[in-house]
Order: structure tokens, then C-alpha cells, then sequence
């Protein structure tokens, strides 16, 4: 070890929460957030006196219910005065930005206890309009010919189909595995277990991934109470502690097109965030190392790619690696225990947060049916935009410092 | 001194960079951010390899262009790729909340010099329309009745006048005053002398607010390199240190209403950050320690009840603050000495940037005709949402550590 880190040990999860995630009508945005808020302070027996800055992830207000614009709304719904709450927003980074901005705070010394929120409520408008509505005012010629994430993340199904053999069957069995998982979360958004075929038979979103390769749109909001790991004996329950962290934009909208290190096989973003984050949590073999895995599967293809990027399993092996059964929940390295996105569904601002509680969930073993057991690290990862944006958190047991 | 303070001395401005604000259909969003970005850079003489992390600051994406809704904007238009970039708003402390983004990653040791930029694109689509269909869409009580920011602020401007015999014409004298000092300003967007009789003839918006009492719909963008306090030599010219900040979340829509600590006198949340501010830098007499301060007079009233929220005064005495000329380019405390909001124009996210770029060109003794002579402390402001988010920084010279 020797050298300081900036991370690693640092900071504990002494709380966290989150809400059923689906179709909620009967919730609005701030129903979401005060929900999740009121079990995630539960959780850390922490009082709202206590909190000394916030931060909230809401990616798209404007494609919702126009809240989340600000840190007021987050004020507003827990009647958390008098302190200062950022509003962040980053694609499907949105959740992991928030605790990182959290992190900075309580590691710079400007606070001393924190809340984090991702919040979304998509399911009050019809996606459609916010997307038409992007396309024609935008006027971005990728919007412009319709390329939306399906369309974006289908290239690179296809380039993998093309360089390794990839086949829609092998797209589905992401889809069949983590829906299997999501039928013992009762939190998820979809709980039920599917069939290759019904995956294949799907109607066709961006060929060649179907509704059933791509997550649903869904409301949820999910919590966390984060302080200093030397703090976190005054709070209740087992603290969990951030071992690593890694952020990276590594392409834009244009990029992926123009840049000769894109080559549709990989995320770069998702390979320099699980760089800096195994390095910041001294992790060599992540295989070995790490017990469960969060990943990002907003689309069948986007778990695959994430086994190579994570390197789970070497560049083209991520049909095999998911073949052998590595990644289902009594493999090797679970991935997406919690039902993934695809199952979960995602709230694009809180999903990255969800990720975390799962992982918190499992380390302190309180995970019911779906405990992986004797879990002692855990992996998150998020990626958004075209492939750009990535995070990569490592959770663990207790400092030992 | 003794104890160890969480911002005092240990951050450095060592670049800064803004674009003239004003209606600029030659630029796009792109454009403004790599106008202001190069200059920030070439100040400070970094390049792009040093740079670790950025973050930027853009507070309506969906009410312009739709550009700036997460980091990936920024990296594509610097060309700055491989690290961490994240997009936050905050209504207008969206600016502020981004330099503190980068400072807080500074002293947490995760970056080593990083980039905060801010940047809004509004004039490229009628304001209105925005503004329509956040009434219409929302559905929120307040805005369905038109309650918009000049409506807002003008609750507060009859208040002021029916308890403290505020007129029109105190209220008009701050408009004469800022767009006098702007018109020394060659970056404002409205650079010309007017009257108190032109204020008080021009279109009424929201009585007693006039057109001339309200800023102006600007494009801009403006761009600061910090760095920690001891690697300031590294770099270029002469490094401005922060002193203090404070930021607040102190109401919402709704609470103004609702709230009895409301009474339409004052902003609570400036209230609160001053004094943390002012505690963080040591500050007990602002009139007397601070040389010049920009403070967001979004509309004339704004600035006469921060005038009095800041302790520059008492609660009442701001018409006869202004009055006296303390607050002139000559006076005791020269405020918005650039032209303010009402001069320069607001491109929300940048506003709270281009604030801190206007004291470092004062204490650097680089601010030209406008310098006020041996200028050592600066201090900004702004305040968002309905009065409820607010951000107070501290700006002053070698750190005596």
C-alpha cells in the first residue's frame, strides 16, 4: 500500500434506500424521493439536523415532470434547509455522479454527513414525444436520422456479431439470465422469467435488439447516506466502504463516427473507469477479487461489452463467458443479481444509486432469497450517452486502515 | 488562526477566460465554451494533458439548443477526453455550484487542476416559448398563474416598498447605476448610459419591474483553471486564492408562501451563505474588508435586498446605501463595477463564472479602465430559483499560509 489515496477506505455507506421501481402513478417525483429518503435515514438512524449538503441526480426533467431541475426540489420534498444541494445531471453516469460529488465533499473536509439521491419519473409522458421533440429541435443529424440508444447500442451488436460470431440468441440469454434474477427482487419493475424464444419473437426495436433486449421506462428513486469512514461507528447497521472509484468521457455524440480509436468493439469509458477504480482499490484480478457485479445492461449488448470492458473475460469471449453460466447468481462472478436494468428497469437518474443499495444489500447480508453469500466486494458500473460517459464504483467490507 | 479551515488559501484561480456576452447567432454553444476555454487556458499556460477533471455548469439546455445537458459537450467541444467531466445546474448558482465542483475535488486529492466552465446559449429560441410550455407542462399552481422570476422578485419589491417607502425611482437607479459601469465594459452585452426616466418609461413586466429593471436574455460562456493553493507557481500571472463560500438551499415554490420565516424582506439562503462565507474567510466587517463585489441584480430589487441580506447595510437603509454612492465605482464598496446582470447580460450557467473572472482581473490590477485601485478582496453573488438557492465566494490575493 504506502501511498495515500484518495478514496480507497475513506468513505462509508452508513444508509440507503430505495423505492419498488416500476409504473407508479400514484407517486409523484417527490413521493419517489421522500420515500427512499425516509429508509435510507432510517437505515443510518441519522436525523435531518444532521445532513450537511445534498446532492441529486435527475437526468431528464424536462422528458418527465419538469422536477429535478435544481437542488430545490430535493430541499422542497424532505424540508432540508439552510444547506447546500447540487443538482447533477450526466447521462446514465447521473446516480454515480451524485455520490461522487458527495464523496469530494465529505473528503475535502467542507461536510460531514451527506445525501445522496437519484431520482426519475419517466412514465408521466410518453417517451416518444421527448425523443421526436429532441429530434426535431435539435437538429442533430444523428437524432435527426433517428439514431436513438437502441440505435446506438445496435451498431455495436452488430460489429459484434460481424467480428465474433455474436447471435440474437446469445443477446437474449442476457435478457432470459437477468430476468431470471429480477423474479426475486420485489422491487423490480418486471418479476417475471422469460424464454429465449420470447426474446426473439419480440417486436423489434433497433435490429438486432427487441423490446425484450432493452430495459423499460420506469419511475424510482433510490438513496444513500454517505460520511467519513473514521464517523461511521455513530451510526446503526454494518457501514459499507467505497474501496475505488473511476469516472471517464471518452467520446461524444460525433466521436464514435470520427475517431479511429472507436471501433464499435469496446467503450473506452468503461475501460479507463475500471483502470482508475481497480488501481484505487489495489485490485488486480477482478474475476477473483470481486464477489457480485452491477452492470450496466440498458441493452442486452451493453452487458457483454461490459464483461470485456471490465475484463471479465477477454475481447469476443463475452458469449462464452456468459455461456459457461459465470454470471449467473451461483457463477463465479454474479452479474445483475437485482434483475439488472432490464429488469429493474431505469430511472435514468437513480439507477446508478439502485446499483449501489443492491451491492450495500448483499455485503451486510441482508439481501433475502437473492443474497450472494459471503459477498465481501462489490462492482458497479454505469455507461451513458453513445458510449461515452462511464462509472465504475468498488464497494466493500470493513477499513482496514 | 488555528483551526483548520475546509477552503481558506488552499485553491487557486490560475486561468480564467470569458467570451463577450451578448446575442450571438455567429456562435453556437460549442463556439462559446472553446472561446472562453482557450483563453482560460492560454492565462493560465496548462494544457490539456494536465488537466484531470472538469465540470460544467449549463442551467436550461431544454430552453436553448439542447446542448449541456452532461459532461460529454464539454469534452467533444475541448477535445478533452479520458477524465471525468460532469454537468450540474442550479438554476443561477448553476455557475458557482460548478467551481465548487472542482474545488472540493481538489482538496478531496482525487484531481490536481481542473476546469470549470459555464455556459448558456439562449437566444436562439424565443424565450417565451420556453416559458409557456414550462406553465403549461408543469402544471404547477404558480406558474399556470404566470408567477415567473420578475414576478417573483417583484412580490419583493412591493413589500420593500409599502415597509420601507422604496419607488420606482430608488429601484431605477440601480439599473443607472450597473448599465454606467457597463459601459466601460467591452465584453457587456448592453454597453450604453441610460436614465431613470428611460427605466421608468420603458414596458412595465411585473409592476413595480420595468423592462429596464429586468437583464437581459444573453449568450455566453466563461471558464476557470484552479488548482491547489501549492502548485499556483506552476502556472502563469498572478494566482487569486479563495478565501470563503457558502452556498444555500433555503426555500422553494412553494415555501415563500407557506414559510413564516418569509416575510418578502429578504433571502434567507443569501443570509446563510454569507455567513459561512464570512466565517470561512474571517471576514467580520464586509464593508471594510471587501473591495469590490459582484452580486446578482437579475432585477434591480435583487440587488438592494442583497445589499442588506450581505450586512453591507441595514435591513430598510439599501435606497439610502445606494443613494449615499457607497456602492458606485468611486464609493465604498464599488458593486457590479463590470456592468452586473443587468449590463453584462445573464447566460445563466455562466453568470456565476464570469463574476469571479471580473474580481480576478480587479485583483490581479489587469481590469483596465474599470480597475478599482488597489482592489485585495473580492466577493460574488447569486441567488436562483424563487430566492431559494444561494452561493457567496470569497476572492483575495497571496495565500498567508
Amino acid at each position: 500500500m504506502g501511498t495515500s489515496k484518495w478514496l480507497k477506505d475513506r468513505v462509508a455507506i452508513v444508509g440507503m434506500g430505495w423505492t419498488p421501481f416500476g409504473e407508479h402513478f400514484q407517486w409523484d417525483y417527490t413521493d419517489l424521493l421522500k420515500l427512499a429518503a425516509a429508509d435510507a435515514m432510517a437505515d443510518a438512524g441519522i436525523g435531518r439536523e444532521e445532513i450537511s449538503a445534498a446532492w441529486l441526480g435527475t437526468a431528464f426533467p424536462d422528458a418527465g415532470v419538469y422536477r429535478g431541475r435544481s437542488g430545490m426540489d430535493l430541499a422542497e420534498s424532505l424540508a432540508l434547509f439552510d444547506v447546500p444541494i447540487t443538482r447533477l445531471s450526466n447521462y446514465c453516469a447521473t446516480g454515480a455522479e451524485a455520490i461522487r460529488g458527495g464523496i469530494n465533499s465529505l473528503l475535502s473536509g467542507e461536510s460531514n454527513a451527506v445525501l445522496v439521491a437519484g431520482v426519475e419519473k419517466l412514465r408521466d409522458r410518453a417517451p416518444q414525444e421527448s425523443i421526436v421533440k429532441m429530434m426535431v429541435e435539435t437538429g442533430h443529424p444523428y437524432y435527426q436520422k433517428g439514431f436513438t440508444a437502441a440505435g446506438t447500442f445496435a451498431t455495436y451488436a452488430r460489429r459484434h456479431m460481424k467480428e465474433f460470431s455474436l447471435t440474437r440468441e446469445d443477446l437474449a440469454m442476457v435478457s432470459v439470465k437477468n430476468h431470471l434474477h429480477g423474479s426475486m427482487n420485489p422491487k423490480a419493475h418486471h418479476r417475471k422469467e422469460i424464454t429465449v424464444e420470447q426474446v426473439l419473437s419480440s417486436p423489434m426495436v433497433a435490429d438486432p435488439l427487441s423490446v425484450m433486449d432493452s430495459c423499460p421506462t420506469t419511475d424510482g428513486a433510490a438513496v444513500l447516506i454517505l460520511v467519513r469512514a473514521e464517523d461511521a461507528h455513530r451510526y446503526k447497521g454494518t457501514p459499507i466502504f467505497f474501496k475505488g472509484m473511476g469516472m471517464s468521457v471518452s467520446t461524444g455524440w460525433d466521436l464514435p463516427f470520427f475517431d479511429d480509436r472507436c471501433n464499435f468493439l469496446s467503450f473506452r469509458a468503461t475501460q479507463v473507469a475500471a483502470q482508475r477504480a481497480y488501481q484505487e482499490a489495489d485490485i488486480q484480478d477482478p474475476i477473483r477479487e470481486i464477489d457480485l457485479a452491477e452492470v450496466h445492461d440498458c441493452f442486452s449488448i451493453v452487458e457483454l461489452l461490459t464483461y470485456e470492458d471490465l475484463g471479465f473475460c477477454a475481447q469476443g469471449e463475452a458469449r462464452n463467458f456468459l455461456k459457461s453460466g459465470a454470471t449467473t447468481r451461483d457463477g463465479e462472478i454474479p452479474v445483475n443479481v437485482s434483475g439488472g436494468l432490464l429488469s429493474c428497469g431505469h430511472p435514468v437518474g437513480a439507477t446508478g444509486v439502485r446499483m449501489v443499495c443492491e451491492i450495500v444489500e448483499h455485503l451486510r447480508g441482508q439481501a433475502g432469497p437473492r443474497q450472494i453469500s459471503g459477498a465481501k466486494t462489490g462492482l458497479t458500473h454505469n455507461i451513458g450517452g453513445p458510449g461515452a460517459i462511464a462509472s465504475v464504483l468498488i464497494l466493500g467490507m470493513e477499513a482496514n486502515l
